[in-house]
């Protein structure tokens, strides 16, 4: 008998996991993979439910690791929805509830391939569940505390996807092989308080953030790289604080949303704001303080064994050949490549984080049986000594 | 016997008058001007007290003015003081208290000169004095309502004289014969809002708005003219009220100050800003909106027969010929001049609108000479028939 995955979907959207709530999502899946003979481990760090799950030994012998979140970002207004955002109902072969395309449908596809696969198959080898319930929040107590449990534990992923949603209007048609960085400064120009009848003894902040900030939005950071589009910066706010006409603030503020491909890594972008900054001082005497959240570098897992056997899988179940993309924004594939090769393949992604979201039932047995010929072919060792 | 004007301006400052306060000044001014003479009308508007006062007739005579105001700006915190701001105390020469120099010295020394002049001369002509309680404050129904009262009832003046304080460092150095104007222009900037990850899907309005800002502010209004300084622009304000590093907002807001001279007018400005504005739609989609608050246009009394009548007498009295100048902020002569020739000449005004405002005894009874002497030489026929 063979492990259904709309129903573990279904049973999955019907525990209330809004970030970083557990709502029973791990436990029911704890339970069914630890039935099946994996050996289960909670590893919650600072209040946020994780679940590391493996079957096989820890030995030498190959290991394939699946990564995903089963928390959920909130409803929103329950008013704008046509159908209960937890009822987890069938209707019409569409499987209805916040979290059926991100990503529960995407676990429930994972666990229920792997556990069939270890069920029929006894592979030689291991498999490595790695299920976080906060990827949606701040994410620093998810896929990163599962990830240094491992390190500390001797716990290995050789090989590792990630199963978000990818494919922009079918299934099949995407998958993910890097991600772009992304990163943030937080810009203060400082310059002297003044009355705007005698500009000359104040020092104006304002044009003189406002020229970098020009100069930011009109500079092209690169045309795309091999495999990335073109870097972008977005400046998001622009703030003095003042709405006295005739006073000249003393500070003005902006952020900036960068991000960047292969070309750039944050550091080297902290530095050209910070060159860009050093020039208008000396232009304008305002001075400038800068601070940054680096949410994560860019990273590529060049084409090669993992994406061909994905690509391959993907293929021979859709007819689809996935094209390898690096869009999008970031996800937990950006702490998992410090550790292995990790690519991103799953449903498609239009309702995700939209009222009524909902996934078609037969792309999750589709997507089940995708997960399934990619263990079959990697433990028939599609992916050689690398 | 002769009117003191020291002891005029401490009665004055005992009066607290905190714009639009009437607090007992118009009232003492009134009394005494009716008891020399003066027909005296109380020219009240909106809860603004003002005072209107003529000696002479109404007829075909020159009628010189007098413009100026009893109201005061805020202590602000009375700790900071180290006297009390309505003591209008003589201490060591000095005579202390809010107003002092801005500008009950210079209603009183004008009030007192008027006084003696018609007591001791009883000249052909008239004499009118102009005084309201709204200088300070948002100023829209005080000089305004004194002139339009004016108009109405065949009041006029041929000449006036603003008594705001307008020496730098000494008294004489210098006097007004103009004004830059000044206006504010609010801009709003409407892009499309989006997700900072896919900045091609959003118009962003920031770096639209900031392109503009910078614009403006690298531009060079003008190199100032024959009478007047450079004309100036500050962006006092720039705001997207977005907290969100991820959200490109759909609208930015920024506000700009211009003080500017007869090389200009407002609507050459507001069409300045709006051609600008529109170079920038037409590169970057983002529209932009503009609200103006034109504060007053820029004005000039040319060199001539009303400026060399108060040098003339300013020299006379202080040894010290004052330059013609236009700089520093708005004043109520910015009304005057759509109804006659107006120059402004003053006190030192190096403590207006601080703590411990005040202003030295001797130099009063030197401001009522001077107002005293241009008097005796207006109506002895120093400025004919123009
Ligand atoms: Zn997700
Ligand atoms: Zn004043």
């Amino acid at each position: 008998m063979t492990t259904d995955p709309i129903a573990l979907t279904a049973d999955l959207i019907r525990c209330e996991t809004v970030s970083p709530a557990e709502g029973g999502a791990l436990q029911l899946l704890e339970a069914r993979l630890a039935a099946a003979g994996f050996t289960c481990t909670r590893v919650d760090r600072n209040g946020t439910p994780n679940l590391f799950a493996r079957w096989g030994t820890r030995g030498p012998g190959p290991c394939f690791g699946f990564n995903g979140h089963t928390d959920v970002v909130p409803v929103g207004n329950r008013d704008d929805w046509s159908f209960d955002p937890f009822c987890g109902e069938l209707r019409d072969g569409w499987l209805l509830g916040r979290g059926a395309t991100d990503m529960k449908s995407g676990v429930a596809a994972f666990v229920a391939a792997a556990i069939d696969f270890v069920t029929e198959t006894a592979p030689e080898g291991a498999i490595a569940l790695a299920i976080t319930g906060d990827e949606e929040g701040e994410a620093t107590d998810g896929t990163i505390a599962l990830l240094d449990w491992m390190e500390r534990q001797g716990e290995r992923m050789d090989h590792c996807l990630v199963g978000e949603p990818t494919s922009p209007e079918e299934l099949g048609d995407m998958m993910k092989i890097g991600r772009r960085g992304s990163m943030t400064a937080y810009v203060t120009a400082e310059g002297v308080q003044g009355h705007s009848a005698y500009p000359h003894r104040a020092n104006n902040p304002v044009p003189a953030l406002a020229r970098l900030v020009a100069l930011w939005s009109n500079h092209v950071l690169d045309d795309g790289t091999e495999h990335f589009d073109a870097s972008t910066l977005a400046v998001t706010g622009f703030e003095t604080g003042n709405e006295a006409n005739n006073v000249i603030p003393a500070k003005a503020r902006a952020m900036a949303n960068i991000r960047f491909n292969d070309a750039h890594d944050s550091a080297s972008l902290c530095r050209w704001l910070e060159d860009t900054a050093a020039a208008e001082t000396a232009r304008s005497g305002v001075k400038f303080h800068f601070d940054y959240q680096i949410s994560g570098e860019s990273f590529l897992t060049p084409p090669g064994p993992l994406s061909d056997l994905v690509a391959d899988a993907v293929e021979a179940e859709t007819g689809r050949r996935p094209a390898l993309s690096t869009s999008g924004g970031t996800s937990d594939a950006r702490f998992v490549k410090d550790h292995c090769p990790v690519v991103e393949f799953g449903l498609v992604g239009k309702t995700m984080h939209q009222v009524d979201e909902r996934v078609e039932a037969a792309q999750i047995t589709a997507l089940k049986a995708i997960y399934a010929r990619i263990l079959a072919q990697y433990f028939s060792g599609a992916i050689g000594a690398d």
